[in-house]
């Protein structure tokens, strides 16, 4: 249904109108862009961090925080899971979707591999704020392989 | 659920970010970030009309066109279907939701009146787009009256 794609429509018109009046076009433009996105990302992460049905989950570990991101906060935003969830047992994970739902209308093509950064920053606010809601705070950064595959990698900061 | 309410946040960010970065905050750049949302409200429109079931409806008449904004569009959106629809059967139709979506979260009281254009100008853009999606090309303002019950006045342009 339509409510499905308004998401992600409103997240294209977002990353174009970004881009669009970017004052400076120059990898330091593009960064401050980036950045704003993720600041957007971080704060909706927040306020949906505190919808998300999570009484429903006794979070006992970090790793069933990170299996709620990857169930319930995916399905929420994407209408679908995670495909896989890694971790080295030290505060890093990895979180992959084989077919990132704000990749996939790309055309894919390795010449489109540059500009999948646009794309990706507003989740990794996204994971960031509803980590930042469950009492957890974390760095999310992203790797695009092949699109419109895509990795998230959470590095949890002790404190 | 999350879902319903992911677009309410991100566009409650998009109005905060378009109004934080405004380089002139009097009316002339007031001006500018409203038209900058209708012009999303109407890319986004434009896209949902594709998108919407209209095969189950014979728009025999421009009223069934307005009828199907009321239902299924604001369905799509909101959730919740408009309250009312009036016109003059002269191309000028009266959309009226009670309890606007993206207002309801604004404390209410006169004071706050003259910020709710802010999170008006993307809607009427949308109801626009979507309109010019099904071929009809239209102005649409809005009006609001006692906080969060706001109208939408749709006219149309005949050719």
């Amino acid at each position: 249904m339509a409510d499905t794609v308004l998401f992600e429509f409103l997240h294209s018109e977002m990353v174009a109108e970004l881009w669009a009046h970017e004052p400076d076009p120059g990898p330091g433009g593009q960064k401050m862009s980036l950045s704003v996105l993720e600041g957007m990302g971080f704060r909706v992460g927040q306020a949906l961090g505190e919808r998300l049905p999570r009484e429903t989950l006794a979070f006992r570990e970090e790793l069933d925080v990170l299996k709620f991101l990857c169930k319930d906060l995916w399905v929420a935003v994407f209408q679908k899971q995670m495909d896989s969830l890694r971790t080295n047992h030290q505060g890093t994970y990895v979180l992959q979707d084989n077919s990132f739902p704000l990749l996939v209308r790309m055309a894919s093509g390795l010449q489109y591999v540059e500009e999948a950064p646009k794309f990706l920053a507003f989740t990794c606010g996204l994971l960031r704020g509803t980590l930042s809601t469950l009492g957890i705070k974390s760095l999310v950064t992203t790797s695009v392989a092949a699109l419109p595959a895509s990795k998230f990698q959470v590095v949890i900061q002790r404190p």
